[in-house]
């Protein structure tokens, strides 16, 4: 997506070469009409699947994700994070592991708002590791649901996470797809280049 | 506002007379449309504020403040919680206590963010003692800036938060305002009612 890189290009900034920061306008700040445009641009992707729920997690994916919302015209869900695991019967729940905080969390969802007849759109806006994403994916498995497809804001491609879920047989469609951060510089990938990693 | 009140009473949980549930539209599964009406709603009462930046806090503030910030076509900033109060020259702190949770945490801005040439619009869902939206007021006074207003969805008229705001000077507009959740009822309370709290 055109707009998204060349945000990323005049506002990222390259921390080292796994770490791209974009609190200017995603993370912390964010820019309402970017995300407008992200919510658009996901709507078309995913307007053939029949999508019935938006669902992301908090805090960075909840923008994008009631943007898409908007379009498709359906709920958005985030799930929630919280550090233990307790077990409760009225929640779908799925444990993630952050490699940048070193820990596990556990991500839910509340069974009230996910169910099998459910065609679930999973947003969020970094894929890395993957984690959050298969986490999510998870969630809506528990609920008999069908994840229609996956979409990423930034896909870190030099990391385990996009072929991973590929793997596992989701559909991902990522805005911008970065193929290194070496030398502070951001190199992106060509829309169908694949990266092996 | 006639939207969410309604939205109010048909999917509001009345939990006890201190607590209303709307997990279903507004804190855990969201209505896109509903927020994208509350945003025009926002903009619409702050239009003549000359608003530079909406400020909210994660998680359930972020999704009406990317709609209004889209309306009023500015940048939108989510305070980041956290547990413990570390000192950091780069970010603007306040304390907030929950007393849901009873406990205090930090939020926090990144003083890149805001200065004092801003006019903030500060969002949040809902306001019950007033923590948050005073803890997001003193972020803005931090800066330097200026606190233009602060727009909550739901306010809970019966508890002290609204009354310590207005005391302290801020223009408040709720969007819905409560006066009783007493026998399981949501009582709305008239536009310009003031609430003896």
């Amino acid at each position: 997506m055109k707009l998204l890189k060349e945000k990323i290009e005049s506002e990222g900034i390259v921390l080292n070469e796994n770490i791209l920061k974009v609190d200017s306008f995603i993370n912390h700040q964010m820019d309402p009409f970017l995300m407008k445009e992200i919510g658009k641009e996901f709507a078309k992707l995913f307007k053939g699947e029949h999508i019935t729920k938006v669902l992301t997690i908090e805090s960075s994916g909840i923008a994008p994700a009631i943007m898409t919302g908007l379009e498709l015209e359906v709920p958005v869900i985030f799930a929630r994070k919280r550090k233990s695991l307790t077990l409760t019967s009225d929640l779908y729940t799925a444990e993630v592991y952050s490699f940048t905080k070193q820990e596990s969390s556990e991500i839910t969802v509340s069974n009230k708002y996910m169910d099998a007849g459910d065609n679930v759109l999973i947003i969020d806006d970094f894929l890395a590791n993957g984690q959050a994403a298969i986490g999510l994916a998870q969630l809506v498995r528990q609920a008999g649901g069908t994840v229609s497809g996956i979409g990423i804001l930034i896909e870190k491609s030099f990391q385990p996470g996009a072929g991973e879920i590929r793997k596992q047989g989701y559909r991902l469609e990522s805005l911008a797809r970065i193929k290194s951060l070496a030398d502070k510089q951001v190199q992106f990938a060509d829309a169908k280049e694949t990266i092996h990693q």
